[in-house]
């Protein structure tokens, strides 16, 4: 039997594209031999399609959608497609997260979601209705183990907890599965391609059944979904494995594809095209921009962004404008003409002393007596903001907002100024990690693509007379250690200190600064995710709040005074 | 038996002020001589604590804090308090949410969440595992039936279907209850006082048993909280209420106070109670703001907002600013002015002709055979907000965005201009609303503080010459009427059309205009909370999306002639 792994990019809500799409796959898979053709979770809708799974209107034309795709594909072959279907019963959430297997025009199969994550950025609870039973498929003498994306996560033996009573996967072998078949909506992070390889040996070894993952590709707003969708065979190995972040028709002959696959994955590799991926995508799938357009500084992050955004679109799409204030260096202006040069996109100068003049004159009244401070370096941040989003609005390019993951925790950005854009590239990726892909870039390039002098000055926002980052902030190595532990590890004070060997009162300072720029993060662009905890939609933290970790003590120091009274 | 409902305010966070708050309303519920003082659901913490739910370092927090509590409370009196439990178990999220009954310094009783809210602004299971089990708590040889919030609510056996399989309610009954008590964190949207007093009456007839309900008050970022704690008898008579809206401990004497409570809500007088507790908390609450700033048009938002900041603040803390440009009409600036002097706050002109004419001329080049237009309207307004952010960020105002829910909804704001602020007033308040607060508010105050001519003069925006919102909108008790079908009622198109008898391309054209503008309301600041549906935390569509109902009817024509074939 010959299995097509169908790793697509659904676009949220194109009902129409994406039933096309799934239905030219299948035709390929049918040509190519295939038996059964394989495509990921929600396919039809895309993940995640939030709030739209709200609207009866929108379920109604799912309905439709998935008898278009029934009619539509080869007759000959099975497909499982991934939708959501309406829950009949009188209790509960209206629907269920389903797998479904179609042939020659009708639904022959359907298997319910079990497992609902409603963690970081997931609210599959808001939506669905757990499955309430595990079944098999039988299909062409095939016992399928026909699961959907989480159902399969529970099974982590190492796990200190588990958060479901249910393990769809030991009930399926126990049910006499011939094999797992799992879709799935999983979002790319660091690491979590050998995450898949570990769990899924782990899986197969256990029980002695082959394994079949089809992960969608694609990014919809924040979220990036890798593919990686592979075959194991029943020992663990590792059979077959599509290419990560983009689209691809794999057929997998489970009587003959034995070898191993020998793909290694690189952590910097992988950033850098899940980067990619993101921006392309959030440009494509939105079908109002022209092109993209960035300020250029001079330094490290808005070179990278516009590297990123260059070989996502092509540089004849890409606009970098640089916007000299007095304080800016003539360095800053020159490797910004050298970046859009050596990237071959078009660059604009357009030097903002005249609105800081205006403005300073309008404010001179208001700001009489005071000294000049944040709020002036500001009104410089939001100038240069006000400057791009006129170029956005006028020849309706995407903005690209710059600032990386270390800036945002700390807010170590201007709100309406530099955070100003339709997606936030780098907002996930600490400032050694930007470092890291512009030595990437440059090696893959293989020349010096984002100047030298970019790389090598020490960072500033050039917002007052010889300003450099480190006059405010820690150097970068030490601030995102702590960081990650903090916003990733989610650690606390103690063990972040315990962890460091760093100064209690140094790391407090950090970890109240990422607290109190929480209201600057609410109104930031929606962020490229890449990590286990990005800010956005997965981290939700109150803005008006008084947690404070320092009255902790005194709350358990009183508590023992009185209970010893 | 006296029972004392304690209707406070907590802060989200701060362990030490609500648990201090805490003690205190029991020794004055001590002194008045009750036996049992109930607060709100989660009223150690706040509500929503959000994701400060998965900080372990906080749950401990939480753990000396209810300790503390128990330590220092009368010990002659019984508390009844709200905080998270840990989930001791194995398997599961890692919380209950629980109400905790104290006495002598001890926990004597706890009762744990069944019924879970993950819906519009609620997440909770995103923390908390639902209690297996319903019991009574048996307590100085009473039978209560403690239970918390969403608890009391899947009794409604009017509903078309049940969200959840216990009924909490029904449980307790079975089990034998005296008397039923709801700790709630219930929020208020418009009419919520009436739907308390329906489903109170209908439980208590059904079961024969009195019901006190003792829900928090306060805003919290964007959700507030209204209180309208109250008991009702066994024939759901309702005997006392607290007042809406502020903080107030109520003693209730079992046997003896069997009088009606006469007391009745008004819609108007609500939402302006409402609006003026949001700013009072987001302001109060933040402990970094010196006063609150806002540009005043001289239209009827701004002026409304203004109001309600100097009711909430009182006028010593309210700046206003006009900033008029070659395009604002000279009364204006007059309205604004005679406004400012009504409320007594302090005011200030800055004309934003510089800054236009700076940005004109750094964009000459750029903007070079292009006809002026929307881009060149956004300057001006992002020239006024970065003029108040100067302020904000000088004089460590908050500022407040004015921007109302009709224009929120079809995306007739400038992201970064006008919709920038820390908070955005009225948000959730449609225009027709907002009309209705201008009169209710001169009413109130017996003369016309907002000015006639505010309330009167065509809408507009005055980005242009002789512009008006009805050259780009329809009037507003028009778009009113169809934003309300589709965003509080969540109906579609050709509902919408069946109801209002309007054009369908015409009212086509609102909903698309309302799906393309998501981009600029994730970007907006947290707007207070007032409708069943506010835009924000508890509505979440993509961004990033092709969901297009044009599409709908042509996939249902194909799938047919497919069928067909």
């Amino acid at each position: 039997m010959k299995i097509a792994l169908a790793q697509i990019n659904p676009t949220v809500g194109d009902l129409r594209g994406n039933s096309k799409k799934i239905v030219d796959f299948a035709k390929e898979a049918h040509a190519k031999g295939a038996d059964l053709a394989v495509f990921p979770e929600l396919c039809v809708t895309g993940y995640p399609p939030l709030d739209l799974l709200e609207n009866g209107f929108f379920i109604e034309a799912v309905q439709h959608t998935v008898a278009w795709i029934a009619a539509h594909a080869p007759p000959e072959m099975g497909l499982i497609i991934g939708a959501p279907i309406l829950n009949e019963g009188p209790i509960g959430k209206r629907l269920f997260n389903a797998a479904l297997l179609l042939e020659g025009g009708r639904q022959v199969g359907v298997v319910r979601k079990t497992l609902l994550p409603t963690y970081d950025v997931f609210d599959e609870y808001r939506y669905f209705e757990p499955s309430p039973e595990r079944h098999i498929v039988e299909w062409r003498g095939v016992r399928w183990g026909l699961h959907v994306c989480e159902d399969m996560w529970n099974n982590e033996e190492q796990a200190p907890y588990h958060l479901y009573d249910e393990n769809p996967i030991d009930e399926l072998a126990a049910l006499g599965a011939d094999i797992f078949i799992n879709i799935s909506a999983s979002p790319f992070s660091l690491g979590k391609h050998d995450r898949r390889n570990a769990i899924l040996r782990e899986i197969c070894r256990e029980h002695g059944l082959p394994f079949v993952l089809v992960n969608t590709v694609g990014a919809n707003t924040e979220i990036i979904f890798d593919g990686d969708s592979r075959v194991h065979a029943a020992d663990g190995t590792r059979l077959c494995c599509a290419p990560s972040f983009e689209e691809h028709l794999m057929i997998w002959d489970w009587e003959h594809d034995t070898a191993p696959c020998p793909v290694r994955h690189d952590d910097i590799e992988d950033l850098h095209d899940a980067l990619v991926l993101g921006i392309r995508d959030y440009f494509s799938k939105t079908p109002v921009f022209t092109k993209a357009i960035l300020g250029l500084s001079g330094g490290i992050d808005s070179a990278v962004t516009c590297a990123l955004a260059a070989e996502a679109l092509g540089p004849a799409k890409v606009v970098g404008v640089t916007m000299p204030s007095k304080y800016s260096s003539s360095g800053s202006v020159e490797d910004s003409r050298v970046l859009a040069e050596n990237l071959g996109i078009a660059f604009h100068e357009i030097p903002i002393v005249p609105a800081m003049e205006a403005f300073g004159g309008m404010l001179e009244d208001a700001f009489a007596g005071t000294q000049p401070g944040v709020a002036e370096e500001n009104v410089q941040s939001r100038s240069r903001g006000l400057t791009l989003m006129a170029l956005s609005n006028k020849f309706d390019y995407l903005l690209l907002s710059t600032g990386n993951k270390s800036e945002m925790a700390v807010g170590y950005v201007t709100l309406y100024g530099d955070t100003n854009g339709g997606v936030a590239v780098l907002s996930d990726v600490y400032k050694t990690q930007v470092y890291e892909l512009a030595h990437y870039i440059n090696r893959r390039a293989g020349r010096a693509v984002i100047p030298e002098n970019t790389i090598t000055k020490p960072p500033s926002a050039e917002l007052r007379p010889d300003q450099k980052d480190e006059d405010s902030l820690p150097p970068y190595p030490v601030l995102d250690q702590i960081l990650r532990h903090y916003i990733e590890d989610q650690m606390e004070l103690d063990a972040i200190v315990a962890a460091t060997g760093y100064e209690r009162a140094f790391v407090h300072g950090i970890l109240r600064s990422v607290d109190r720029n929480e209201y600057k993060r609410r109104q930031a662009p929606p962020g490229l995710r890449v990590s286990l905890k990005a800010f956005g939609i997965g981290r939700r933290l109150p803005i008006v709040m008084r947690w404070n970790r320092d009255v902790v003590r005194e709350i358990a120091e009183h508590t023992e005074a009185a209970l010893h009274e």
